[in-house]
């Protein structure tokens, strides 16, 4: 089982979501944006049926979008639920993180992407005063949720084996505590905190977070580090 | 085969991609939030596992976000293609879609969702001219591209019948030729231009465009018509 992932080479971003499935089932894939630059990735958006990366790509078939990539792999990579409807939930799930991915992504680009965000420094810090207020304490609240009241795991968000959710919850979580730590301080998350940890331990993520296939968090992805943005130090 | 759907009772909105699913197939289904009113909507949400609307349930489970709520009913409805690998790329481009609503609503909600339009004009000026240089005519391209290279059909966007996707472009045009006929205007999309006549040819979906359970476009959904956000007349 070989895969191509198809993404920009200098951010961790929405790519990070699949690279962490494929790092964690251990399988083999070629990192394609790094190993061969952005051009290589712009003309797959080209040539293809996709409208924006990541890409994800096997012997037969591409696809975008990180929750339909992730439905099409966690079967294949031992990260789904067994049961059906589980399986259903896990993708819906996912979903509204990829809501929530976007929400935190316009905190700093509220008026579009094309411009950089100097240009929307204002609107910008409009938008994060809003999400921080409404948006972030919701989506927490709804997540935190999730994990306490699955009945088949203490550990897990949804089935009783850690899924391709569980890793994107890690990743979501480490991106907060990277762009909004004060903000995400006014949050209780216990079940949140724990996961993010019980991640972090798993044998292959943690060999992979300290390699150098792991792009840091850096001021041109989704999550980035504008103290302006955030609640302001105590 | 009975369905409920939860979602705002006043609005065309998200929901409407699905009511075009359930009328074009001439099921059964409750439209709980105009047979019981917003709290109804309201209360499935906080007692369930979805975090917004629109939800669509039947006996056995419920569902939330619409692309995940098409591939769940497409089949039964027998608005799918038949092949297994076109099914996956119809989710896939029902989520392009999915972004395209996202950044049509943010055209007037730059800056959140709990803020009036008025307290966010400015911001909405300035995203909506970013939207109309760059965003519609990537999208709309992309998507005239869709229709025209389906090997499969001249008619429909994926195989060789029409598909909720193919419904859910109806509904997107439509939607933009109320919000920024303008804007529209200036692109190019005689293969989108003729799927929507083609939809609204469709005998059940021209019987519920004049009936009293279609809801008119209007202020507080989705496409909303401010002229000061579209290209100005000529």
């Amino acid at each position: 089982m070989g895969y191509w992932l198809y993404y920009w080479p200098s951010i961790a971003g929405r790519g990070e979501f699949v690279r962490l499935a494929l790092e964690d089932a251990g399988v083999d894939y070629v990192d394609v944006g790094r190993d061969r630059g952005a051009n290589a990735v712009a003309q797959m958006i080209h040539n293809g049926d996709h409208f924006a990366p990541p890409i994800l790509a096997d012997e037969h078939e591409s696809v975008s979008h990180v929750a339909h990539i992730l439905a099409w792999i966690s079967r294949p990579l031992d990260l789904a639920p067994q049961d059906e409807r589980d399986f259903r939930r896990m993708h819906q799930m996912q979903l509204t993180l990829t809501d929530f991915v976007a929400e935190i992504h316009d905190t700093h680009h509220p008026l579009g992407a094309s411009l950089y965000y100097e240009e929307q420094k204002e609107a910008a810090a409009r938008r994060s005063a809003v999400f921080i207020d409404d948006r972030l304490p919701k989506f927490l609240a709804y997540f935190e949720r999730v994990l306490t009241d699955n009945p088949d795991s203490d550990e897990w968000a949804i089935g009783r084996r850690c899924t391709t959710l569980d890793l994107s919850l890690f990743q979501v979580m480490r991106g907060l505590r990277y762009a909004f730590p004060n903000a995400l301080a006014e949050n209780e998350t216990p079940a949140l905190d724990e996961l993010t940890r019980r991640v972090a331990r798993r044998r292959r993520i943690a060999r992979y977070l300290d390699s150098e296939r792991c792009i840091g968090f850096n001021e041109d992805g989704v999550f980035r580090r504008y103290p302006e943005l955030d609640r302001p130090d105590q």
